[in-house]
């Protein structure tokens, strides 16, 4: 977060009893960038309540918005419902370059702290962007390849059937974890990819479905 | 798990307010295989306890054990830490048809519910084996490629570079979630293995790389 995204960093807390080495740095990177270190248990108390792993670090953020690149790939989650595969997919496609991201809405809110944990910081490299329905989108981004990702579809993907796509203007469109998505609505939009599976399993979860899909296109599309 | 293994079978409770249409297709298969169907909301209350969401069907089986077929390509898993990552792993590799899963330990425990729920059933269509340390699996299957999945490696991971390997007898080994593998130990183990990744993350989700990589090498060696 301070690295990528300094501007939007209002303060850091430290817990009196972080003793990492990595400390030292921490410290100095915020003073670097004039950023307030608060030193204050209380607040931890509250961090950790309830949860598996105590915390030390804690950055305080001011929730910004941002837009697609449209010279760029994307990747469109249409109704993400948890926000820790959320954090998963956002570090996964950041991990193969793929650095625009479309949700649309009803979805798990990008902004809570199990989301952005779970991205691994990857979130402040990506930019998102929220839409009410998939048409609000593609009304914007009207002049790309759309790859609609379901288990009734047109083409199995391969890294041979993969497409080329030109100037790299694809964009990867997968559904809720439960519903996948609606057949009717997007089996007429793009070319619907499924990703070959054996008949033991009803279905691969989102959040591989997403590393897989988009590794495979990010390779074929040299963005790796 | 009743189609898939009965005999491990013992019992199955039903909620008194599951009414799903399945309900009498369970009841037919349940009977049709001489399995006892139980009615006992009490159950529910305790598996419900602190969930996020409600069960209304449950199945007891008895812990069995398997033995990994040695002309199989195998996956080994050193260290698994969570019951959810666990699930999800094995749901994943019986969707590659990778049906033999050696788990080094210490590890998450492969019988508890979240695992088993993770995994969506595939449970009970791999064979699965736990072994003290990675030398012990080696020196019973001593005669297959091993290929350890680590950030610092010989070879980047990519259809073309994939191995094909003679008779499929591929073992693909991969770390704990949050500490890999242990380069000292498995740097000279077969071929190391890195998937290529942006320099925007520090790594990728375990559960991720181990769908990836089994996804490629099945592919790759026509298990798909």
């Amino acid at each position: 977060m301070i690295s990528a995204k300094p501007e939007v960093v209002c303060e850091v807390y430290i817990h009196s009893s972080y003793a990492d080495k990595s400390r030292i740095e921490l410290e100095r990177l915020c003073s670097q960038k004039n950023i307030a270190v608060r030193y204050d248990d209380k607040v931890f108390a509250r961090i950790n309540h309830n949860q598996k792993e105590n915390c030390y670090v804690a950055g305080v953020f001011e929730k910004y918005l941002c837009s697609l690149d449209e010279a760029k790939p994307h990747v469109v989650l249409v109704n993400p419902g948890d926000m820790g595969n959320l954090g998963t997919i956002i570090r996964i496609i950041a991990g193969f370059n793929i650095c625009n991201l479309a949700i649309i809405t009803p979805c798990a809110d990008i902004y809570n702290p199990k989301t952005i944990r779970a991205s691994m910081g990857a979130i402040f490299h990506i930019n998102f962007q929220k839409f009410d329905s998939f048409g609000e989108y593609a009304d914007v981004f009207n002049n790309r390849g759309l790859f609609p990702f379901m288990l009734n579809a047109d083409m199995i993907l391969t890294p041979d059937t993969c497409p080329v796509v030109r100037n790299g203007l694809f964009t990867l469109i997968f559904g809720n974890e439960s519903t996948g998505l609606d057949e009717s609505l997007y089996s007429k939009t793009g070319t619907s990819i499924k990703i070959p599976q054996s008949a033991l399993v009803d279905s691969l979860n989102l959040s591989v479905a997403v590393g897989i899909g988009t590794f495979i296109f990010a390779l074929k599309n040299k963005l790796l």
